[in-house]
């Protein structure tokens, strides 16, 4: 065996292993922690995240890749160890980029504004967030400047989401939906009754629900968890140790959709082949493939009809009050398209539309043609041009997002594109299983999860997204209209009869 | 500032990063990971642990220590840089003197160890375990070559725990408590009866008796929690981040006493002046001086008639199957003297027995005077030579604990020390504030904790043990005089009137 590539590998698996310790302080972090623990968390965590960032780009590690190279022209493009070596090239050389004071800047910077929006969101007073929203902007751009020439600064905060996808690429796609989905909406007609949602839904009956759900799609026994958070999410410390939150009210039948969100996430963790555990190729290779999955077994499973007529009567014994409730009236109930002023609220037809505002905003404050302290102006007109809604306040308008506190520009168009690429991949399924539909009525997830995890879920992050799209369903391109047919059809589907 | 002793507290301060992450993997893995996440696991903190000892036995920070020293010398001696600079040098000195060959030896034979010793458990097989544990032996062994020369390796083992003592003020002590001990159970009489704490205790209920202790006990508001564990245990990320673990089941009411125990622990921790936050002066100064806490907490407190007085009536609201037992049965009851197979479920009387027991072994097996394929017979003989029971098997007998599959030869004798620090310290407490009886039946910790935290918790790891117990009651010595007299008083107030 190749000795520079043995000796990459190992320095890759314990930089790996740095790496899953601080995702196990953040996990903590976000559903053990004490609040007062926060700040010596920050330090340990930091400490940490320093010493990965200076472990991986230390030269030593571009020698053995220069080493390797040779070895990778050799072998199978796809082959785990090209793989290895072009994604570490691709991944040092851009981490090489950033002096370590840009970087340091950054993290504090992102920490003052973080503290900074909590406290004006608490007020609503988006003034008293707008000074730390131009610091850690400003520092956002000088990032960006250090990035590959001929990018534009959106581009390079693209990349770090969309590895090689270009800002004119997602425009073409949103270009397409904007119009159809402000369209979708308008025809959508009165909102459907969701008042069934709420009442009294004890969260332990919704926990044992939610248990339940997991174990049916497919989650291999000892090897995940399910724990309460206020803002849902999903990690991972290795395919055999999947962590998963969701939102519990006990006056709000809510849990059970971010439970399938973040399935979804978690099931791509699993789905990885094992071979690419301790390394970073371990994980998905985009923010936007990994939205499609937990998209998939959110929307596509999970408010389907063909899912909820096999699960329905469950739902029911453990939730009486639901007996009156028929299956109609209940899939109408839970896929109610109604535009609102929260995105985290929102629905399959108008989510996007969220997205597609904050992309246009991001845009512009990053080229400087919309300056930060317009945001709540030009965020009110475009609500009303898309969703048609009035925005009351700062809190559930401008700064109802945690993201621009990170100066995290464009990670946001990354959800939109999941719902786009969900579609694309569930079409691919389809045709491979005939009887998709009986299969998710009957609760037989795994023939699903086995197309998934085969075309998809195992490549990992060996693969750009379009590479991995390709290798997924032979598409080398992000195409909106089978989402756009998904949703117009799904809307009709909804009227009563 | 000197900028040797800034530059150092520096380092120092991001390894304590480092350690502290490394102890919320460990927290977590007792208390939240999925079963199946082991491996994994075990592999980020084998990193993270190579990490910390690679950055402590630097050359630079012998150096720095070296250029730092001058100061130190002008400092008085209890300050906390001469202190820090002291500490650092001893451990630093002992931790260079150790080849990491032979620590990564340990480290993989204990590991291999503790398999062996869980399957040799289930299988009730002492055989199935004797090869693990030579080998991990003979590099434990080994290990105590390297330590300070003409110590005996008991003496190095022991100074792992207790820096500092030697085997031979251990066995002072205990050759004081062997016969007075023996004494004390055999004239303790008929055990009480205790069979009202089997029956139906919720463990909800439980829980929440456990939150008010450990709330009016003086744990500060969000900045601790309590989990349920097989094996209870405390630890703590900073004074502000304490997490305690203890043991339930519903059919027994026996998670109070764990609690209060590892409350105690935790106490330590808050109770360490903040100055020594983030730097290696901040815990115990010895597992001995720790146990003492936690002995104080769980028996001193948590068995007392006073406490009881003042506490039985809300228990027996929450339980009120305990309506009919009065205050004298229940307090012979919780503190029945009774001698048995297992360490972790013997009374306070027998504990120290189980102890010596221990001791009195493993220093005949480091000596070589006692092979290890004969410790199953030599246990039963002390077994019943010390207690007068009868040992039917391995499981209840010489394989009951995990700490030889570690070879942690001198931990045990720690935790007999512990409970004859516990009194030595009480006795000056009590000399202190007259009223303390009557404030503990009132439920006011505050007193004590206070008196506690300003003699003992506030040194953290400043001093060694014995300054400590210096600085704490102006003794230099460990008597075992006021235990074996608190022991005398208590067995005979237990007697049925």
């Amino acid at each position: 065996m190749n000795t520079a590539l043995a000796e990459l590998k190992q320095r890759l698996a314990e930089i790996d292993d740095l790496q899953r310790a601080l995702s196990v302080l953040n996990w903590d972090a976000r559903t053990m922690m004490p609040p007062r623990g926060a700040a010596g968390r920050a330090e340990a965590a930091a400490t940490l995240a320093g010493l990965v960032h200076e472990r991986f780009v230390d030269d030593e590690i571009g020698r053995l890749i220069d080493r390797a190279a040779p070895l990778a022209d050799e072998l199978d493009y796809d082959s785990d160890d090209a793989s290895l070596i072009r994604v570490t090239r691709r991944d040092w050389e851009k981490e090489r980029r950033v002096p370590s004071e840009i970087a340091a800047n950054l993290a504090r910077e992102a920490g003052n504004a973080h503290v900074a929006w909590l406290e004006a969101r608490e007020a609503n007073d988006f003034a008293a967030f707008l000074p730390a929203l131009q610091r850690v902007t400003a520092v956002a751009l000088r990032w960006a400047e250090c990035m590959e020439p001929g990018d534009s600064p959106y581009d390079a905060f693209l990349d770090e989401y969309e590895p090689g996808m270009k800002t004119a690429e997602v425009k073409a796609v949103f270009d397409v939906l904007r119009p159809e989905l402000t369209k979708i909406v308008r025809e959508s007609g009165e909102p459907a009754d969701n008042s069934f949602l709420e009442g009294d839904y004890s969260i332990a009956t919704q926990q044992e629900f939610n248990a339940g759900i997991l174990r049916d799609f497919g989650f291999e026994e000892g090897a995940y968890r399910l724990d309460p958070t206020v803002h849902p999410f999903a990690t991972s410390f290795g395919r055999t140790d999947i962590r998963m939150t969701t939102r519990y009210r006990d006056d709000f039948l809510g849990s059970i959709w971010p439970t399938m969100h973040e399935a979804g996430h978690g099931l791509t963790y699993q789905g990885t082949d094992p071979s690419l555990a301790r390394s970073p190729l371990y994980g998905n290779a985009s923010l936007g493939l990994g939205e499609s999955q937990s998209r998939t077994w959110e929307n596509l499973v999970g408010r389907s009809l063909p899912f909820w007529r096999g699960r329905l009567p469950e739902l029911q014994r453990l939730f009486p009050q639901l007996e009156p409730i028929d299956l109609d009236t209940w899939y109408r109930g839970i896929n109610r398209v109604a535009p609102g002023l929260i995105r985290v609220e929102s629905d399959e037809v108008t989510y996007s539309l969220h997205i597609i505002l904050r992309f246009e905003l991001e845009q512009e404050l990053v080229s400087g043609t919309l300056a930060p302290a317009d945001l709540p102006e030009a965020w009110a007109a475009k609500m009303q041009e898309l969703l048609g809604v009035e925005v009351p306040d700062d809190r559930r308008g401008v700064l109802q997002d945690v993201h621009w506190t990170r100066a995290s520009y464009g990670y946001f168009p990354t959800y939109a594109l999941g719902n786009v690429l969900s579609v694309q991949i569930w079409r691919a399924v389809e045709e491979e299983l005939p009887d998709l539909d009986a299969q998710l009525e009957a609760g037989e997830f795994r023939p699903l999860y086995e197309s998934l995890q085969r075309r998809l879920y195992r490549h990992g992050a060996k693969f750009t997204p379009m590479e991995t799209l390709e290798r997924a369903i032979g598409a080398s391109e992000i195409d909106p209209q089978p989402y756009l047919a998904y949703l117009r059809e799904k809307v009709a589907g909804l009227r009563p009869a």
